[in-house]
């Protein structure tokens, strides 16, 4: 169970976002093709992944949804003690805040940080904004597991060693730059300007290839 | 030139970044084992790429910064016809706005829609916020080349179609769900909430995998 690979967790949380709307609408079984059309995935590649979860359906009568859902949130779900803070509360940290708040009330926000003074003492998603000086105090009784990271590049490998030194064991990390964490640190980097050249090239790729080559 | 994978047009971007803060601090020649370090890739990984796209330094002797930044610049940049438009200017739009204004003033937005009153006029690095009802007139004579979509959930596929139909070619999606478009439009979609879950399991997993198994 523990050694699940980075692909299948990322296929996990997409086959039960969908998994849910399924439930919502009434649909109690589903079939691993109908599963993979909906993530863009082959049936087999669900078959697979669903094996390496361990997850006891058979394929031939269809999944229990409800089943799944469960067993797939006993390996995502974060356990009581587990949570998340924000570093950084701009634009970015404020969509981050509240879009949990509202969609992913399970994923719960231990604090928030900023070093704005304007930006201290709001309240965003449930969070209010505490000055980013105090770190380590507030983190002291109950460390967060994970830290989204949303500060301007220039502060951003002083905040993560900070936050590692806190204790915390995994940084989601939107600013562009690669963190240098020890190993015992899980860090993933979301890079939306590489995100966005990427779809430029492949955009202008696929406009040139309905020309004659 | 016209089939470099994904995954290398992914780390192009990320040697650029690398690159450009050398070429700052006055470097002149790098080696690929440095480059590699920098974005945490093999040496022999860099060569390969460096010779997917043609570039004609010499690994011996270092490449040139200079010319490397100029080369993949040739693959990434915009050209003069090839601009974004911004759909959903919330928080996130927002922090996309104006992050791209701010870092990268070469990938220029067309134009940013909402629909909500109170942000419509609005401006955000240096973009105006128009009426999404009138989305098809505005992209009427300059079609942007892709599409940033920041709208809620609900709304995604509908405006999504309606970029694509007047001519939108690529659309990164920060909407979580899957997008139904058409084979000539590239999709690329980025998922916060799966991946802060990604996170905490591998946070979680390290964490473990210290303790006796």
């Amino acid at each position: 169970m523990t050694r699940i690979p980075a692909a299948v967790i990322e296929r996990l949380t997409r086959y039960r976002r969908h998994l849910r709307i399924l439930a919502a609408s009434g649909q109690r079984r589903v079939f691993s093709h109908e599963l993979g059309q909906l993530i863009g995935a082959t049936s087999s590649q669900v078959r697979r992944d669903l094996m390496t979860i361990g997850f006891s359906g058979s394929p031939a009568r269809g999944y229990d949804v409800d089943n799944l859902i469960e067993d797939i949130g006993a390996i995502l779900d974060p356990g009581p003690d587990e949570s998340f803070t924000q570093v950084g509360v701009g634009h970015l940290g404020r969509a981050i805040l509240e879009y949990f708040h509202r969609r992913r009330p399970d994923m719960v926000f231990h604090s928030a940080f900023d070093s704005d003074p304007n930006v201290i003492g709001q309240v965003f998603g449930n969070c209010r904004v505490q000055d980013v000086a105090r770190l380590e105090q507030v983190l002291a009784d109950a460390t967060p597991m994970v830290a989204i990271l949303a500060v301007p590049r220039k502060h951003a490998q002083e905040v993560a060693d900070r936050l590692v030194q806190a204790g915390v064991r995994g940084i989601l990390n939107f600013a562009p730059l690669r963190l240098r964490t020890p190993d015992s640190v899980y860090v993933e980097h979301v890079d939306i300007a590489a995100s966005a050249e990427k779809v430029l090239f492949f955009a202008r790729q696929f406009g040139r290839s309905s020309e004659p080559s």
